[in-house]
């Protein structure tokens, strides 16, 4: 087979949009950002942060783009970034930041190979559980002269990574803390699943717990002679309460920037919606096919957004969605209303994920297309 | 901020693996392809074709891949590709690739302009449910100054795109065979649902309803003198059943090269499992923490896999997969077989949009990497 001559193809390059253009006129599916209130969540977390006095690491693995990034830092008053692999700590450390904790273990060998390569032009952080896995950071570390700071994380009660003994963490610490190339910074101490949890009851009783283990560690840890800079965690969901705890000087939220339907379930103290953050994104889809009665087919499915938090929801339009496949959404439409091209905003159920699928974002702000931020580390999962 | 001096970083690319290297050195979460299988199931469903004397059109929205599409024409003895979106069959175009049916609507001015300068540079087939898509369809063309061949979608039972009456497609074949810039070239009748059905009798009960809908059709067509010179459908799970069932000349099965999970899970006609085709496709992933007994995390979360049917499945060992977040994996070890780094193959719950998330695929033969090929598509959702 031989290529067609290209010069004549004039393919269409695959940008969603261009600034000026009509939120109406977005080639779809496409991420959009409603502006102002993504800038208001920015603002929100922020003045949280200034409330109870304590700092923001804005969680990059959520957005994964630089341009967002700047902003958490600039107008969010973040004091760095967290990242969840080192390829996406690459790309950040690339675009100048230069303060990044990878929340995260890392441990295959080349992994901690660029890992320590990082630690020449950025200050880097990075999480154990793992005694054997300390000393293969600080052989790195002092391989590439560097210093990599390190948190022991905390089993907090999400049942993934970390220790769940103080006794573990202890060992970690002193392990870390005698390590030449190594330096003891503190806990990452983050529960997952309480961030999700609908009731603000549950959330509270959650953190509470939490709260309780790391402050019985801190004391632990002071009585041999270790100080923790850091003690971070916290999403979107409850890090009103880490921020309000004493303990917790960090928060990582991520999702706080963009909101998604998963986290607009949980509700507040009186058992009404959580208001803390706006729906800033959204996925914008067309009407591709309204031949059956009662049934709208929309161009969004599993390649633009993911669904292992649920369905989309449709943002300000009474329609339900029945069904998701590979290039397909199925909506209700018992009164026929909806036209081939109409375009819709959907509220995807999981941010984090469904960016990743995505090469752009659309920035608008009333109505109109200002700008095109790319996701800087989409894919990056090494 | 300004950036580093990225002559100094060295940082590394993010290709997962070499040709050479041994698989248990490949980068992790990576796709890896066994090539013995993947070879095998080209081989299976060219001798399928044959026995009954239909054409393979491989459906290329599976694999995203230049690389394999190539193979299943050249190999497989596709006579072509079938693409979802534009941006896709504009990867495949550019590649050299000739005879590329969309099955799907294509609805959009500015994607309806693309696709008929495609039609330049390749034969270019869509599918139309909507009299005044056929009109945009048949305008493009004439202004492109090329033909665009167009097949009428039934719903079979997909409930998806597609019309449900034969006085529906009757008369959208109509106005596309008395259009010019358009040719009417047949039916796209495909069951999409029936492809999962886990049983056999089930799956034949809904593909005998298709096929009977459709050759209703084909009789009243005829009867208005319009021919079908394509009558395609069938998925990895019922393509045996088109293919017997005079009626339907082209297949579409895109899954059948790589199978997943669910795919694993439908029966034979002696329910025993189906073993029409081989697991060719894994998601490697490496152990990142042992931290807790009874349990491992791996590195393989939802930026490297999808959960939209269900989670995936370890490979040749017996380890149960609990649960699956953002980056992580959670496995029950209740005997902490698994070291830190040790590495597994997971089967993929649903090959598609997992495909998706990836930038390549390892392609592996006797455990060494033999080459690699990129996820060529990836990403190409408008």
């Amino acid at each position: 087979m031989i290529a067609p001559d290209f010069a004549q193809l004039e393919l269409g390059l695959d940008v969603p949009a261009l600034p000026g253009m009509a939120e109406e006129d977005v080639l779809t599916p496409a991420l959009i950002i409603d502006l102002d209130a993504f800038e208001d969540n920015l603002s929100r977390m922020r003045a949280l942060c200034q409330t109870y006095g304590v700092r923001h690491r804005a969680h990059a693995k959520m957005h994964k783009s630089v341009d967002i990034a700047r902003l958490q830092v600039e107008r969010g008053n973040a004091v760095g970034l967290c990242c969840q692999k080192v390829s996406e700590a690459e790309v950040f450390v690339r675009a100048g930041f230069k303060d990044i904790l990878i929340s995260n273990e890392i441990t295959d060998p080349v992994r901690i190979d660029r890992l320590a390569r990082l630690a020449r032009h950025a200050r880097i952080l990075v999480c154990v559980d793992d005694l054997a896995n300390v000393a293969a950071l600080a052989r790195a570390a002092r391989c590439q002269d560097v210093t990599i700071e390190v948190l022991v994380e905390l089993d907090v009660g999400a049942g993934r990574c970390g220790v769940k003994t103080a006794n573990g963490a202890m060992a970690l610490a002193q392990a870390v803390a005698s390590s030449p190339g190594l330096r003891f910074s503190g806990l990452q101490a983050y529960h997952g699943p309480a961030q999700h949890f609908r009731s603000f009851a549950d959330r509270r009783a959650a953190i509470d717990q939490a709260i309780g283990k790391v402050r019985a560690i801190l004391d632990d840890l002071a009585g041999l002679g270790l100080s923790c800079d850091i003690v971070g965690g916290a999403g979107t969901g409850t890090a009103a309460l880490e921020a309000a705890s004493g303990v917790y000087n960090e928060l990582q939220s991520g999702s706080y920037a963009f909101l998604d339907a998963s986290y607009a379930t949980i509700e507040d103290e009186n058992g009404r919606p959580s208001a803390m953050f706006r729906h800033a994104l959204f996925l914008l889809s067309s009407v591709m096919s309204t031949a059956a009665e009662g049934r709208a087919i929309c161009d969004a499915g599993l390649k633009s957004q993911t669904l292992e938090s649920g369905l989309p929801k449709v943002w300000m339009r009474d329609f339900q969605v029945l069904g998701c496949n590979d290039e397909h959404l199925i909506l209700a439409d018992p009164q026929n209303q909806l036209k081939l091209n109409d375009k819709l905003r959907l509220i995807p159920g999981h941010c984090d994920p469904t960016c990743n699928l995505h090469d752009w974002y659309v920035c608008v702000r009333n109505g109109v297309v200002e700008t095109l931020w790319p996701v800087s580390a989409r894919g990056k999962s090494l």
